[in-house]
């Protein structure tokens, strides 16, 4: 224990006071370490365009592949299914660390796993380059013997996924981290000190973060962890000010908001708000959709079903809806200990591309429609626009046994107005019932694409 | 890479600062953080008096059990029998840290080792708490997931034997511990640096040392792996002021003389000088050799051969010596990766203490004697003379064939002197002859003691 | 070796003197061995009637996970894919019965097993029960320490999978099994004496076949391994004999054509002529399509790819061919080491159930129709028909744009013939076009089902 | 199970019949599968002369290293410390068999085992081939997958053995055998019919027998594992006829007593009566006593402690104890799952050798003295003799304080008799007392030799 009578003291000097000594004539600090000054920042504009990302959880709970808080189930939840798998499987008091051996990686192909992500129609990446396990997928000087090189894979998975991704694909590359390590003796000892001792931040989570951008540049900082004390402990805003003003990707990155108890849903870049999270309306700030295909889960799960997968027709709606919302999605998968990304993942993954490629359109590079985002009648269609404000998109899910289909929201059109399903080759009918509109769709037995489909309404207004 | 933009800093405030304000009524300091203060503690008088001590190497390299210097050997000497070894037994790329889980400690029983320890006749037991693989015994919070609580035996080696050391033996307890880690990235760093700075030594190596203090209260502290750069980079003298000055145990702890490239043989406590260290000649400061029972390695090798370890007869002939130069022994052992002591060292060390049991008079609260240490005539004589300067003490291990003994070094003997032989009921009859002694043994046959003798002489001055 | 001075022989004693004397009152015995007679055997009804079954391949193989060839590729073939792929991963000299252990099946629910086979519409299942590698997976007396109970899942495979079948489904249990043996050097041995000792028929492959027919009445049993030798070495009429005669399923018993180099596609009881088989024209005697849900392999790959894995579409196109030609399909699945199907192969299962379940009609208990199987003008449409002769379905795969599907081969349909669109509530409209039949589809909109569709054409001759 | 209604049978021809046809020419057949004929056959002779053999204990057993009955201890006789070790050490369900995997041999080294044993001052090795657990150390054509070339070590170490023992020594090579396997099912299917199948015989432990011999020809055939059931069941009567009439050994090899319930101590070769035998007399055939270093185990035990290990005074006086009551001595060493045998028994068998160097002549190639075999008188002292009886040699343990022994046994000494002890070079005075023998002994610290020392006394008679 650090007793009170210790008399060794750490701490971090001023960010600035540093910064301003060592790079002064480098630039006016635009951003100070104040809440005020850090939102203030304009989120790269790459980043609201590309709304769909790819989202990695991988890490020695892929061993177990019981899910990513496998370890915290089994040790403090006391979970009957983690006891009763651990006893079942493991000798007496293996230890979570012991898992660390097991995972071989040994089908690990960087390059194959950026052209999947490429083919899904995803336009960025984020993997886990720590969870709360602590463990780092890179080789970290501030874990030393607890990360991807010293212990498992032996390779080191941040820098090889970052160079595949940026040789083969034109994808961005982003790092997850997570702040607190729920077995840290560090934090521990912090948090019994009220957290009015920083020896975790400065020894180990807080070094890390810079030393994770000047080596990997990731173009998001997806932080977690922060929930148990405010950001003043995690030292978040000297990070983000420093990210903002003087690290090598001061001008392309993007964070979230999970930099303390206090920042959730309130600071830092874009908002995550909660895992999953799905606002039901439009947001007026960016925000993200951090959705799993496993429906129970980020890590790899050996045992799930495949009714606990979502279909790549659920996938779709939840992509239609997250950006009619003004969201992004990021949708994850869970690689195997052995490194390979499962099949029916490939399969969900590649629906999503196959679906993209020809509705791509109505997602990329759009807006939100302020009058509608969900049709105010006909369920499960939802709206989308450029930004030039005369072409509107509605996709919808269910193809009406009518064929025709009624947009109560879509009012008073011009009669100049062209609409079209996009990959079909003919402009539809259309006419206006009590100001609204109901299109004619093709016969169905001509169209090949399945899982949603794309009206694109063209000089609408 | 800590680059040179880096704005991170870390330090640790002075101690002495610290402690004025914390502690001001406590007491005066009495040892500054420099050499000539430091150098004035006198060594407390427990150490002197004992005399001889186990030496225990365990950790990790016991596992591949080729020695305790097995991951240097491999990936920076390249030996070619490391290399083989692990060609030959291990997957590629399995690393030194995929060892840490075959370390199972499964049969180690603390006091099964403290009872060995005292039947050999020895005062005091150095563990390794950690060795240059960095590999705490103990669940350091400097070292999260690399000790022997979080991967491999599930226990708290250095508090298991603490613990059962002080409750089952009168044995005091002490702990080897080594400042550098041939492979961590923050002491390469430091080094690259030239030293500069200090993250290695405020992050990990200094910060634990203090940590052990607190925790386990050892009463030696046998620092190692200094070599590389001077006191000043591992701020031995700060921690051993507060060492000196405020420890819980600063009354009763030794240290040795391995602070810094510049204090071996020179500063500290105790010298050591060298590994198996043997001056040859008696010493005016007090210092210590640590010698193996493997005469090749510290750590257990699963492949040593019956000839690579000394015999009892050997190892009984360097204590003698070794006390006899004015030094103390600390035999060392190599538990198994089981934790097991293997029982060609257990029969070393019961042997050792049979025959202390009857010639430990000669051995524990002795002082050198100043004329003579080893017979300048008869070979394999050492002499030890009790404080009082009227016992004199001479240690032979080869029986005379004649059963006569000529003593040169034992002058002009009172004739009120009486010479006996431990273990013998009768006084010996002795004669001068050229003003020197020799001594008629008795009949051999009479004798059951095996390895060496003492002759016992009293009121020789 | 057993060189030609070996005394020691072994035999059966002729399997017919044996039964006779000791069940003489019992039955006068149906079938000799001779292939005139084994063959006259009617096929048990329940077999054609059932028409799809689902295959397991599961054993050591599924370990390294790179189809159930791999020792044999490795060590035979010198595949340089395996010999890549064990260097990399193993120590060197691991041997392929090292893989055992890691066999855990620790996930492996039998329960879970038949209720998805159930959902899948297959009527029976066939579990490998020994493949080349001569690992039995049930404790096979003549197989000591390499069976599933000593070694690896330490479970029962067969036996718990047998009483899951039978208590929670209505689907027949059958079993694969290898009389050859790759590696196993009873079976070198008498291949080096051209196979006129039989040491290894006697000692292992054909004592193990009678113990489990004994002890888990398979209802199918899949002979493989045969090519290698003539049906005498293997003793297989004689085996047959009994098992048609005198064993416990003896009245609902079906085996396949392997038994021997000379009987492939010609003895035994259903044929199934090479893997996949696939004969393009309706054969005149039972056969079985054994084929695969991974395009590549019938073991588990854990490397394999989306894009080697049928879809559900390809794989339903396939069984209603195959049943068309008069075969029954036997599709077969690849389970994890640790006893997981893997939600891939889930979805193909699940997929292939809810097809049935609108269209089983068309499949079970059906019978080829002579006059076309497929349609000689429409692709990709298939016919089966009713045994009463008056129902015939036509299942076809792609949806015609035009809504109208023209069936050459129906010709001259009565006008009191009926079309259904099986899951459709109404009659179909059709004319007569030159004798033969176009039938107008309804709108697709109002279709849920996908993948293909049956016509039902009731009273059409 | 086999049932009653199994129409299997196997049976081995009579091996008489076979040979008779094959090898007519050959020989007039000397012995005959009975006991009287069996019993006829004389020893060979080197194996009375050559005393002092090492036995091998090596297995699958090694590996937990608790005994080599573990297997049994833990399932069978439920042993509180085998349940302990195993719940504690492993998962639950680990097998027996899952252990084979660790037995490595990786340090083993047959050339360096054959210099031990040679330096040792043994003649002849005998290695388990077999132990009970039915793991052969050979790669047996009827152990498939259970034996050390298929799992574990790799290599085949009956076969390395025997080379390096021919190659490098001129010791004997000689092997153990385990007739039964405690739970092979075969044999517990033999045993529930009360013995009248002998499936497991013709099939198993037979076969294997006859291979070995044919394979490896071993000089002793060390049997074992008989006592459950008769000589009959076992076909022991058989096989001994083969090897003493056909087999390549047949001129050379000896085989012990336990070939059914019905032998031990009565028939076969030499007779073992029991483990650790000390018949505490002369007895008037040949027997052996075999004997382990380790006092509580044949197999390596890795919890052992130096005081369960007999000392080499212990093990030099059991050689001359079982030597003068006209036994051999089979000494058994425990080498460890990795092929190391312990250096507390390279120091036992190194301390035999040293004393056999010196008194060997009073060992090798000596009978029994009819008159005394340990001194009437004179506790310690064991008496043997050379053949042409004008030699006697009394071997003793305790050096008398007076420097005299007194030996009643050795009456009437002609006065031409001279007494020596060996290694020491002049001829000792003795005198006739009351008609025996009272020897002066030289001074005690002219001797170098330890723990016992031989008189020897020329033309005693």
């Amino acid at each position: 224990m650090l007793t009170s009578t210790k008399i060794v003291i750490f701490y971090w000097s001023l960010v600035s006071g540093v910064l301003s000594s060592v790079h002064f004539e480098q630039q006016i600090k635009k951003f100070d370490p104040t809440w005020e000054s850090l939102d203030s920042r304009p989120l790269p504009e790459w980043y609201d365009r590309d709304k769909f990302g790819i989202f990695i959880h991988w890490g020695v709970f892929s061993v177990p592949a019981h899910g990513e808080w496998f370890w915290y189930n089994w040790k403090v939840n006391e979970s009957p299914n983690a006891i009763k798998y651990m006893k079942n499987n493991y000798k007496p008091n293996f230890s979570y660390q012991d898992f660390a051996r097991d995972f071989t990686a040994e089908l690990f192909n960087a390059t194959e796993w950026a052209f999947l992500f490429q083919q899904s129609g995803a336009k960025y990446v984020v993997l886990t380059s720590k969870h709360h396990e602590g463990y780092t997928m890179w080789p970290s000087k501030y874990s030393f013997s607890w990360n991807s090189v010293d212990v498992g894979p032996h390779k080191n998975i941040v820098g090889e996924l970052a160079t595949a991704i940026r040789n083969y694909t034109n994808l961005k590359f982003g790092l997850y981290h997570s702040l607190y390590e729920w077995f840290n003796l560090l934090y521990l000892e912090d948090k019994k000190n009220n957290f009015t001792t920083k020896y975790f931040v400065d020894f180990k989570t807080g070094a890390e973060l810079y030393e994770l951008v000047e080596d990997y540049k990731p173009e998001v900082i997806w932080s977690d962890g922060e929930w148990e004390t405010e950001d003043d402990y995690w030292k978040a805003r000297e990070f983000l000010s420093w990210l903002y003003n003087s690290s090598p990707v001061k001008d392309t990155v993007v964070v979230n908001d999970r930099w303390g108890s206090n920042t959730l849903c309130k600071h830092g870049g874009f908002l995550t708000c909660a895992d999953r999270f799905n606002p039901g309306k439009l947001q007026n700030r960016k925000w993200e959709n951090a959705m799993t295909i496993d429906q129970n889960s980020w890590g790899y799960r050996k045992n799930a079903n495949l009714n606990e997968y979502f279909t790549s027709e659920e996938l779709i709606k939840i992509l239609a809806m997250t950006v009619s919302f003004g969201g992004n999605l990021l949708l994850n998968v869970g690689p195997t200990a052995e490194g390979k990304i499962p099949p029916i993942y490939q399969e969900r993954l590649l629906d999503m591309g196959k679906w993209l490629s020809k509705n791509g359109e109505a997602i990329y590079e759009t807006i939100p429609w302020n009058t509608c985002q969900n049709d105010t009648l006909t369920p499960e269609v939802w709206f989308t626009m450029k930004n030039n404000d005369s072409t509107l998109y509605a996709i919808f899910s269910n193809w009406p046994q009518s064929n025709k289909i009624f947009l109560e929201c879509v009012k008073s059109l011009r009669s100049s107005a062209k609409i079209q399903l996009l990959d079909y080759y003919a402009d539809l009918k259309w006419t206006s019932v009590n100001g609204s509109t109901e299109i004619e769709l093709p016969d169905k037995a001509l169209i090949e694409l399945k899982w949603a489909w794309t009206l694109k309404i063209t000089d609408y207004k």
